[in-house]
């Protein structure tokens, strides 16, 4: 299977602690970075985890608050110094835009490639980017400003090639992407040989979503449905329910039962608050509620 | 000796690396401390290195280039979650003011100290910030952009009491400070004990000097003499002198002859280039010209 992982730069909330950093992800799709949220520290964590800055191609921010990208001055600085021609996308809520138009304006003075916004209406569920590799949805969040997750869907793989067909009727390898993508075969006597004896089924399509900030939002499930693997941020235990409902953030079960009602195959939880300094008391709630739950933690990668 | 001393919190320069963070240090004076410069990451190796942020009244900021303020927005928020209520001062050239004043408007709302920003005027050598324990003083560099350094001056401190003499002439402890402060002490029979006799002499006041970004400046050997310590960039050695001349930076030559011309007392370079691997070098380069020198790191605290 092709690649398709989420390493995680930072897991924690807004207050720093020395256990975490705030929160960023990146996710590898094929060899295609995207980055998701750039707390302080990003950029220094990518070089801590060897996630060279130039496969990043588009960076996607949930929303305006500074945990979540305080770490974009300094990749966007880093990138010019090194020398960055591709152009960078970045999608978030538009309240983003005017800090970016700031940082580029006092900062990026002769910088050497383009930086360019792509403003996200966080009240829908629509596709924002798209290509060969994924396509990306936004997911209306609920937080205290406009927040939006974001729902990674790999492109469903072509079938896989039997090797043994296409030597026992000499195919040239010039018709093997026909084949893959739903061609029969014509011998030289005429007979038909038709694509499904020529291969067989191809991987089922991943996909990857990512919830946070947000308070806990039951209506999720029906986007979220068989997802391969959800993050869901649980900044409090079910103890601090209220706590979590006043700041419209989740707990650990919340999260949880949004996978478990979503029939997720994992749940990968974080954003986890200064307050919480046992986090397998929050594993442990989790996992009662839905088993196949991992801690985010920093250096982590998931494989789908 | 009360507490003077200087936390290196970062002594990379812009391009980042693993082995350095960009520029921040803490000056502790008398228990105050006096931030200088706040590059990316600066608030967690504050935590780091168990240095309260509360305990930070003014913020000194050399110039207006990202690794040298990217840290501000975080630690701006931090201390709002953290609760505080004090003001905070910014020292700056007024190229910063446009910076810091989006990051509050976009970031602070309802934040619950006022922050006070004090533009600097980087052509001349000026007071800038004065207390009880200390004057700061602006020292005008040579940078691509206007560019500040600051000299510390330790208030001179007071004699120290001659315990043994309080007791001879049962002196009540109200006239400590009056003694101190340049009082004789005249006894019940009308004998008047002149103020030397009552006193040791006091300590010598104590300087810092922290110059960085610059290019090699001669002409600052004078507003520097005999200061304390003096810490100067040393981002390339002397085989890359036409580089720093080009970027105006200084070489570790450069840095270790200001500190001999200026008669310091000991220097601590930094301000390391991302291609310095070997820094040991550096320091060799150094101290052949002026051996009291030694390289700053992360985590090292130098008390003067």
């Amino acid at each position: 299977m092709e690649i398709f992982e989420v390493s995680i730069l930072g897991c924690g909330s807004a207050k720093p602690t020395l256990r975490h950093l705030p929160t960023s992800q990146i996710v590898n799709i094929r060899g295609k970075y995207y980055m998701i949220d750039c707390g302080e520290g990003a950029q220094t964590q990518m070089q801590k985890m060897r996630l060279p800055m130039a496969r990043i191609g588009h960076i996607f921010i949930s929303h305006n608050h500074g945990d979540h990208v305080f770490g974009l001055p300094g990749l966007i600085s880093t990138m010019a110094l090194l020398g960055r021609t591709a152009e960078l996308h970045i999608h978030g809520p538009r309240q983003l835009q005017e800090f970016l138009d700031n940082i580029i304006r006092i900062y990026c003075e002769g910088i050497t490639y383009r930086i360019i916004f792509h403003p996200i209406d966080t009240r829908v569920h629509n596709i924002i980017y798209k290509d060969r590799s994924v396509t990306v949805w936004s997911i209306p969040l609920r937080h205290r400003v406009p927040c939006s997750g974001f729902l990674f869907r790999e492109t469903p793989p072509l079938p896989h090639i039997r090797r043994e067909m296409i030597e026992a009727f000499s195919i040239p390898f010039s018709q093997i992407n026909n084949i893959k993508a739903g061609a029969s075969w014509t011998t030289g006597d005429g007979t038909v040989i038709p694509h499904e004896r020529l291969v067989t089924p191809a991987d089922k399509a991943r996909s990857y979503a990512y919830c946070s900030d947000t308070a806990y939002l039951p209506e999720l499930t029906g986007l979220l449905r068989n997802v391969t693997l959800l993050y869901h941020e649980a900044t409090y235990p079910e103890e601090l329910a209220g706590r979590a409902q006043e700041t419209q953030h989740s707990t650990a079960s919340q999260a949880a039962s949004i996978a478990r009602e979503s029939q997720a195959g994992k749940l990968c939880i974080g954003h986890f608050s200064a307050r919480v300094s046992n986090e397998e008391a929050l594993l442990a709630e989790a996992t009662a509620i839905f088993p196949q739950t991992t801690l985010a933690n920093e250096g982590l990668t998931l494989k789908l």
